[in-house]
């Protein structure tokens, strides 16, 4: 294999590193493999470009564009995964590491892809939550809405997951509508770069969107503005350098970090060795100690288990442990690959001692273990290690002290408010989980260590077949902690992807707000269509459009009727002195549910025509009752278009039903599918 | 009047000013009214205290519990607001500047207060949005919560406003069940003592829930935790130096910052001389430049105006302006008070200086005015003044200097889009407002300009008299802005609370997160109660109790009658080919609203009991339709409770019908009101 080069996407092109280019060696050989470096790069022009080139392109297209955008680069990305598996082994990862490293950040793109479609407007303005009254008439009203930030998102990786640790960051923020500038740590940026070679070169990305640094990133946080955005995972040491560069703190510009932290594993009291639940967390603890050789930053650093299991734990796992197969993991066999460097071994074994001051080693001896297939004095080979502090309470670097590799130290609780405390000591943490088949335990611990911790992760007999393990982020969830976590969020949905947006206050009229958010809003103009609503196309409805009909007089008959026929006699329709019982009811009143059906017998056109089906309702609230011999009469406008494939579209209707006096009856919002 | 010597209370108890105590002066005559100051703090006593007791006692209590003590808060406030507002006149304000301050910060608790028993549960654990479907059977599910972060709010406020700017704080900080301590700007302190005094003795607050700092922090910043916050009003300069503090940067401590900005008013292209826009927009620029003596973090500083009205402008603005009787604040004809100081006087005047080194000054000259009642030689007063910079895109000094104070600069724009450059030079503001009838205008400048300002404020003929005014944070919007603004937010209803909880990605099983969220999840365990669950109380009920009816079948006369009887003969029910046609349909289906009807004369119990009424229908989706000779049954489980005052309570069903194959054929949640 000749010495790759691996170069930098900078302002459009692809920029070799340069005579200052630092060698890459193979966690497995030791043997340099590659180099990268970039001292001809200009980081201002860099910036430029992202913002002017990229940030305009990337605005011109809606929510739903960039969605569609997502899932076209991560088939692509997903069709050529095998040059990634390929090229990974040198990282020290195994064939199950790349799933989750290649296919984990693929899948991670493709939610979100969904999720823009599902969850966001195809549109340029997303609406955060619901229109605010702010006034008594309804003239003047607030509405919280997100638009893209203006700058570029500069994203510093960490080198456990050259791709995962990319794709999620980019997902967002490409939804969003904000070019990146991604820098992977240099240690697995080859990986990294043929990822982004990929992606550039499939043509899907517009210009502008992405760019790489290979190497260091200079002086480039010097010239960041109010509207870029930093997201960092990596160390808390970096991290810790990098928030306090005055350029960041002076213009506030937001800095998203996600620190590696000492996430804890319960074992709850109910989960006693014989149960399913003390198994499972014997096979989540031993996977998690072995994933990626344990560089996981969500990797299970404590074990926390009653004091009367400490002994049955370390004995199970031990034996699951002495089971792992170590060695080049290119091998079908080999369980547990290398650590990426040998740098990464001596921070490792440095940190296992420190460890060992406080705790005791109960099981692996990195002095003498197994390779297969490898030197193991030449490629970065740990064995997983286990420590027992036997007094976690007067214990401060077991709690503290991070060995970014397969090591974990178990501790034993008293009761689980203790167990709680343990967990807490971490100082803020990614994720803990709970082995627990009991709610009342969970419940507890998610009230007594939730602000500890960015995700609580609890499984048991009856979500083990589907649960998605103690250490795997998933873009649903947020991802990131408190503390020593980082402070930051990242992922969970839509809320990652507001990491890259403004989010703004609007105040003023329906008019505005339903102009600014492309959805009507109560009060804004009604307007009359040429035809019956459900005479007209998708295309052809204007937001606003209004149909008023005439009204219906609903007879104590109408209610009979209704109540025989549906089998619905509650007293509240027939019988009126208990109806007046009732602190809601004047007397016999007619039902919600024929005043609904009434509104659709009254507002529906009945002919084969663009309305496909009423697919849904929303929000519907009675609001006054209607007593037999009042009428009613319903308003149907159109609030909000959804396009949902190339047929037809979601068509959100307001629909109000007014007495006799004007009085609302009742609200709500109708869904229907209408072909384009 | 005696000097006033301002307390802290620390600890739980009151405690003078030391020796080192600093002296305030009146504004309106310089003379020297209270001494604030307190070498005998002890901040880690401070601190302790609020973790251990104030903390454990707030957190005891749910969400509704701390919104009705809010609201008590809020009244017992409200009936002593007379003795805030007789102190505060030496502060310079007005009385029309009190009602902002002071029944402003009051009417602030009552909305946390509102929203608080609207928005949030009776209960310990906020969810933050839906549940997120993880896998394909739903035995293992994504739910964010967030729970009070277990340390402590240091609030740090601006001297503008001694009561709002501490309340606006406090009750978003106390709702979320977590304790505070004050600490206001020394200038004006005398009167947030008195408002702390108000609270405390009012008896309605916990112990350790409020503590009052008058005079320094000292170094209180240097013992903060991951589980503290910091949430900071007041100027870029001190914001820098705190947020820069190591420990809150190592310990990833939560910092919230409100910084003075360079807020713009944007004089619509529409809105020319003659509108009643133009009218409008003349009014709330004079009112902001001249409230509180433009001692606003939100005041217009920059007036944006078509280039061919900029005359037209200043000569209005300047026959307003005129009007500004300034005085003595204890005068009624007085409509502008004094500055806070003779301090921040000579900051006006320099910073005014500069300014007027980019713009000549169109209206006022603060070597000569006139004040009524008081002597403008010993007091604060400067008269309002209004600069034109007639090159703002040469300018700079306009767009980052922030004289605080009434003085605004007014500068003309070619087009909308120049318009919005220039709005957005000032780096990010707390709000920017534009004044125009023309809802594309609005479109335009929020996606032009959303992403530099924290608030956009719209206004025209349509809102004006509801309207609240560019420079009114209001408690349902978030309040604070990008960039040079800080950077942070606050209020914006339950977004202001989660800014002192953590939010945490639970993930589980249906029965785990069930009982973490006190609310029934799909697929969690269903329980058969001992009665038909339509008789049993409010209190009875249990979270997943489940009524499954018979089935029922749906034959072709029931959707002939139903069709005909509501008038609803819609053609996928009446037309089998046409019904074909359609990609929904397999042939006639029964009407949506049919089932709807049929499932409530399946479940419903008809006499009179604990269940009052059917408020309203959620989140209704059909999924399968049904056919003639198909059969439904129906599914009801309690999915949530909350109690809406004495007498009875809200119960949120969770219904599923399924078909004669157990497919799903519509879900939704019921809403009904139980009588204790």
């Amino acid at each position: 294999m000749s010495l790759l080069e691996i170069s930098s996407f900078a302002a459009g092109r692809w920029v070799a590193p340069g005579a200052g280019a630092r060698n890459i060696a193979s966690a497995i050989t030791g043997k340099v493999i590659a180099s990268a470096g970039n001292d001809a790069l200009d980081v201002q022009a860099m910036l430029d470009y992202a913002r002017t080139v990229g940030g305009a392109n990337l605005r011109k297209l809606t929510f739903h564009d960039r969605a569609r955008m997502l899932k076209a680069l991560a088939g692509h990305l997903n069709k050529h995964k095998q040059a990634l598996y390929d090229l990974s082994f040198d990282t020290g990862a195994t064939q199950s590491d790349h799933m989750i490293d290649i296919d984990g950040g693929i899948g991670t793109m493709f939610v979100f892809a969904s999720k823009g479609r599902r969850e966001m407007p195809d549109g340029h303005v997303y609406l955060d939550g619901d229109v605010e009254q702010l006034s008594r008439n309804g003239t003047f009203l607030g509405q919280h809405i997100c638009t893209p930030l203006r700058g570029v998102a500069v994203h510093i990786n960490a080198f456990n997951f050259p791709v995962w640790g990319m794709l999620e960051k980019l997902a967002p923020t490409l939804l969003a509508g904000v070019p990146a500038i991604v820098k992977p740590a240099t240690n697995s940026c080859y990986v990294t770069e043929l990822a982004v070679k990929l992606m550039l070169d499939s043509g899907i990305l517009p210009e502008g969107a992405l760019q790489l640094v290979s190497g260091g990133l200079g002086d480039m946080l010097d010239h960041l503005t109010m509207q870029d955005v930093v997201s960092f995972t990596g160390s808390a040491q970096t991290a810790l350098k990098l928030r306090a560069n005055p350029v960041i703190l002076e213009n506030s510009v937001r800095f998203v970090a996600e620190q590696d932290s000492l996430n804890a594993s319960i074992l709850g009291p109910d989960a006693q060795p014989g149960t399913p639940e003390f198994d499972l967390f014997v096979k989540e603890v031993s996977r998690e100690m072995t994933t990626k050789a344990g560089q996981k930053c969500t990797a299970i650093r404590r074990i926390i288990a009653p004091q009367a299991q400490v002994d049955a734990v370390i004995e199970a796992l031990s034996a699951r442990l002495s089971k792992t197969t170590i060695g080049d993991p290119r091998l079908e066999t080999t369980r547990m690959g290398a650590l990426v460097s040998n740098g990464q071994k001596r921070d490792v074994l440095e940190k296992a001692a420190i460890i060992g001051r406080e705790a005791e080693r109960v099981f692996g001896n990195p002095d003498s273990f197994t390779v297969d297939g490898a030197d193991a004095d030449k490629g970065a080979f740990v064995p997983p290690m286990l420590f027992h502090c036997a007094e976690p309470d007067k214990a401060q670097r077991v709690h503290d002290t991070e060995a970014f590799g397969p090591v974990s130290t178990i501790m034993g609780y008293r009761d689980l408010d203790h167990a709680i405390d343990l967990a807490n000591r971490g100082q803020g943490s990614l994720v803990a989980s709970v082995i627990t088949h009991d709610p009342a335990v969970a419940r507890k611990v998610a009230i007594g260590a939730g602000a500890y911790h960015g995700r609580l992760y609890f499984n048991n007999r009856d979500s083990m077949k589907e649960s998605t393990g103690h250490g795997s982020p998933l873009p649903h969830m947020v991802h990131g902690g408190p503390g020593r976590a980082g402070g930051g969020e990242e992922l969970g949905g839509v809320r990652g992807v507001k990491h890259y947006m403004q989010r703004t206050a609007i105040q003023g009229s329906p008019d505005i707000l339903s102009a600014i958010g492309e959805k009507w809003v109560p009060g804004g103009t009604e307007v009359k269509g040429p035809a019956h609503p459900f005479t007209r196309k998708f295309g052809e409805l204007a937001i606003g459009e209004t149909l008023l009909t005439a009204p219906r007089t609903v007879t104590l008959e109408d209610i009979e009727t209704f109540a025989h026929f549906t089998g619905d006699t509650f007293y509240a329709h027939m019988d009126d002195a208990a109806a007046k019982r009732n602190p809601f009811f004047p007397g016999r009143v007619a039902h919600g549910y024929l005043l609904l059906s009434f509104a659709a017998g009254m507002f529906v056109q009945p002919d084969e025509g663009p309305v496909l089906a009423n697919t849904g309702l929303d929000n519907l609230r009675f609001m006054k009752p209607i007593s037999a011999g009042e009428s009613i009469k319903v308003r149907l406008t159109v609030k909000k278009k959804t396009p949902r494939n190339e047929e037809y579209g979601e068509v959100r209707w307001h629909v109000t039903l007014t007495n006799q006096d004007d009085e609302i009856a009742a609200e709500y919002e109708l869904l229907t599918m209408n072909a384009f």
